[in-house]
């Protein structure tokens, strides 16, 4: 069984995003800083985390703010595999170049159980901080890989939020260092 | 000229101590799980990021509450050099074993100038969320030394949290893993 993955280039101070949020800004104010490691100088170790998603993914958990930023720019589902839109609202699912997006209106664990049935022995990439933050809180994520920029961010959305009070014990499985940023892959305890 | 250094082991979702600090919890509750690694299975790497601070401390500049917090337990100022108390409050020096505290009413320029006076040129280390997150808004921090512990606390106090929200750009400039701890050091860009 694949696993469940949280994948996110984030701020030394947490954030994944910069404020405000929206349509022309998928990243929120500043959020862009985030992403520039895989746009310039790309060193081999940050291609290699770049291709790494794409080749283990099976299926995607996606949140209905992230998918609702996220769509236009995609132009497709974000990764060319069933994605799966954690919503409220009951709605048909939307066929897209490579796969379609199915919305999911009961609940992370069902949209968990539909992502497992699509991925096989691939793995779910969970996208978009609130449904990362469900999947901790409920003790459904697996993986945490994170590319930590160096940089304060200040403001924004914090990864790590919301998730209760019950510490999460992690196991740290890998570190690659590059100048634009260091990954981090954590297994999470069970 | 010595650096100012913000020195923490930080939890990964950002906590340098758990909720409810108090005398008889100096790191909140749940919050010793942070100093784990300096006691358990101490790797070369992480004795050597042990010995590092007390080998580059000329000065010590501290919160008034983590001074509150902390005196007793040390018994002496936390490390054998002169170290300066941030807070609003008028008091005379008070003599400990190795060094003395100076209580500094006039601010965090006013307390890092006294401290750089001090240590001529070795470091001065900055204790305390509070205090660290004035150096860094102000623009005063030169380094921030990190040690990453693999939990999620899900609550307590922040290290980076009210910092403004202008971006603070940072260079990686070491990065050494362990199982206990991932120790991560940045200098701040001027």
């Amino acid at each position: 069984m694949g696993k469940s993955v949280l994948f996110f280039s984030m701020s030394l101070d947490g954030f994944i995003a910069g404020p405000q949020v929206d349509v022309k800004n998928p990243l929120g104010k500043g959020g862009e800083r985030l992403h520039q490691w895989m746009f310039e100088n790309v060193s081999p170790a940050n291609a290699q985390m770049l291709r790494e998603p794409a080749e283990r993914v099976g299926a995607v958990i996606v949140g209905r703010r992230t998918f609702d930023v996220g769509v236009d720019l995609w132009g497709d589902t974000p990764y060319p595999v069933p994605s799966f839109v954690v919503t409220h609202e009951k709605r048909d699912p939307q066929p897209m170049k490579s796969a379609r997006f199915v919305f999911v209106d009961d609940g992370i664990e069902s949209a968990l159980a539909q992502a497992r049935a699509a991925a096989g022995d691939k793995d779910i990439i969970v996208m978009g901080a609130n449904t990362a933050q469900q999947m901790l809180k409920a003790g459904l994520a697996d993986e945490i890989v994170l590319q930590i920029v160096p940089v304060l961010l200040g403001a924004g959305s914090r990864l790590f939020d919301y998730i209760g009070n019950q510490p999460i014990e992690l196991k740290t499985t890998r570190v690659l260092e590059s100048a634009a940023v260091t990954h981090m892959t954590f297994e999470i305890a069970k």
